[in-house]
């Protein structure tokens, strides 16, 4: 076997019957299948078949970890065994193509009702495979370039309220968090290109707003125009933003499709802010769908130049362990992948941001917050004031509350949000 | 609030604080946000924001349905309640959109820490906003005119092995397969355009064999083609399937992502059948996700002509009563959009006939088997033949017991696969 003609995938997986079996089940079916008395068919096996390398049974249950029609009735009347199964998978039968990579090793597995858990958590790729992907076109490094910004975390924020608002009085708010010195401003998720609030209108009332404040800063800030839409009208949206001067879109890449964002990231001249919603839905439970790291590195095949991963000490699910391996994934060698930026988000605050940088242990990621800075009791500009003074502070090693002496902003933030976590 | 400006969202939702304030919560996240002192706010917050139409409490647990890092360490500590929580969404928010539609309905609110279950489990459109989507453009209708069969059940199956085959080599076995009597016959989900089994070459070879076997049979055959590819090449290679005199196309529409369905739907000139793998990996979990029905209805509403929903007395993990409601949903009233053909297919072989024919209780859908057919011991015509027997004969009322004494292909299905269900 040449390992570089494989992809390999690494499943949790428990079923009614035996692991190996359970295995080689796996591997038959999301490859050749079983038939037999076929012309050609053990060719066929031995170029096209997904092989098993390894095996290791965990444990035993006496109930399935997910529903099945074969449960028997009476419960405790059947064991379930559950164990780590690495198959290789010949990249032959599906190419450097997302959508039929994703079919072969995260595919009709999920319905069979003998497995009674199967998660896919780890995936594996021949550089040869990956170079077909160009990956992030900025990455960390080109994100940091359009700003200008090298030696510290960058921050951000997400517009709220979320929808509603024409383009001028978002403009409006955009300018005053700008002024208070964010490098990053996004849509929310939830905003597109409605009837009520234009994409050409937003981007045009954006950037000039982006640019009074600039001309008074000193000061470059990026702002993520959300670009989802119908999939073949993205790339139209995508223009639209770069010829109103825009800097960085943005995509819900799940609800999309994940290789949407493949075909965006091919297409783009500015960095792509890549937004999970809908993600959990197929990761957050423990025995069913693909591990948040594996699907950090589909992202960043994908293309995404900075990328959700969660929040440290936040409001999301994951734990500040399972964010940090996220981050770890979006820095990790992957062929010749460029990094891309991890981003912070979910329940983001001033009193966030030591914690944040001392978790994260290096500078290169985009901490943003919502409300931390659009619900600050005095305004979207001292939100992002609050934000900075946080940050620099804790470069300078001081704590918050010693800066928050003479910064009025951080004060009134620590003692609206109250909450500091080192 | 006028019921046709919104669409009505129903979630089985489960929190660590009271139901009520969670359900609140989830409607003002997936729309206006609860930012305050911006100017503009309270008329946005009248226009887009979700309202919550009902709270039904159901239960309590002692521990979460999923993982959360806010669950205490001492186990037992805390309540979660669980109920079903009704929230009617703007659509002035999202638009026609099926991302965007995703996004606020089913977006972020999967990744909540304070959400310990979170399903959705319907949804309910006004006609207005479905007339904007054409759905179906073929349907059970049009997929029966291409055949010219309109008082039985469709018969079919996918082409095994899997992958590994030439196209000559597999047009052999399609032409086996239809001279046996099959309406319908697909590529596998696995194989789509391969450097050893390029969609080009596998059209002409199999139109020209299906060209050959209805010229013996006096039966057309349709043949889906798998056409999923990186979503930006999907329309070219129906263009080539088109070009060739091929006659349906498929699509892996869950990894290929939905709206590439619903973009391939307003241009494909054949029928589209709707191959739904990945999509147990965020349906599976009874508390994650989404509901099948819910997931059915967007798929029918994205343009599937035949739609997977499971198998009825199969081996995929779902019950038949609940596979009977996702049948009931490509059935149902919906807006003015043509129905989408259910496709019954895991572990089928003749002997699954009457029992699929029963619980239907109808003749309006496709039954596929894969070994059911190719795995047949004397081969895909004889396994095709078994299958035309079992619905001839239960048409007729007659046991397959009774029909096989004088139905050799029959006879033989029933030793081999040892099972009849009524």
């Amino acid at each position: 076997m040449k390992k570089t003609d494989y992809v390999i995938a690494t499943y949790l997986l428990e079923t009614d019957g035996d692991i190996e079996s359970a295995a080689e089940a796996l591997a038959t079916e999301q490859s050749t299948g079983t038939w037999t008395d076929v012309p050609g068919e053990e060719e066929a096996r031995s170029r096209h078949g997904a092989r098993v390398l390894a095996v290791t049974p965990k444990g035993e249950r006496d109930r399935p970890s997910l529903p099945t029609r074969l449960a028997p009735e009476a419960p405790g009347t059947q064991r379930y065994v559950w164990g780590i199964v690495e198959v290789a998978f010949p990249h032959i039968n599906f190419g450097p193509r997302l959508p039929n990579l994703l079919s072969a090793v995260a595919g009709n597995l999920f319905e069979m009702g003998a497995f009674t858990a199967a998660k896919l958590i780890d995936l594996e790729f021949p550089d040869e495979f990956l170079s077909h992907f160009p990956g992030p076109k900025f990455g960390i490094e080109g994100t940091r370039k359009v700003l200008g910004v090298y030696d510290r975390p960058l921050v951000g924020a997400i517009v709220k309220p979320c929808v509603g608002l024409g383009p001028r009085e978002l403009a409006e708010i955009v300018y005053r968090a700008a002024r208070g010195g964010l490098d990053f401003i996004k849509d929310d998720e939830l905003l597109a290109d409605p009837s009520y609030n234009r994409l050409h209108d937003r981007v045009d009332a954006v950037m000039d707003a982006l640019g009074r404040a600039e001309r008074e800063t000193g000061e470059k800030t990026m702002y993520a125009f959300n670009v989802t839409d119908r999939v073949d009208r993205i790339l139209e949206l995508h223009d639209i933003v770069v010829r109103g001067g825009g800097n960085c879109v943005m995509l819900n890449y799940v609800t999309a499709g994940i290789d949407a964002l493949r075909m965006l990231a091919e297409h783009t001249e500015v960095p792509i802010h890549a937004h999970r919603d809908f993600f959990p839905a197929f990761a957050r439970s423990p025995w069913l769908g693909l591990g948040t790291t594996v699907f950090t590195t589909l992202s960043r095949i994908a293309g995404a130049d900075q990328l959700h991963i969660g929040a440290l000490a936040g409001k999301l699910y994951e734990t500040d362990e399972e964010v940090l391996e996220s981050v770890a994934a979006c820095r990790a060698r992957l062929g010749g992948l460029r990094q891309s930026m991890p981003v912070s988000s979910g329940g983001q605050h001033a009193g966030k941001v030591p914690i944040t940088r001392r978790k994260m242990a290096h500078p290169d990621y985009l901490h943003l917050s919502g409300g931390g800075v659009f619900g600050h009791p005095d305004g979207p500009e001292a939100g992002a004031r609050s934000i900075r003074q946080a940050l620099a502070a804790t470069a300078e090693g001081r704590k918050l509350e010693d800066a928050a002496r003479d910064q009025a902003e951080l004060r009134r933030a620590i003692d609206y949000f109250g909450e500091i976590l080192y």
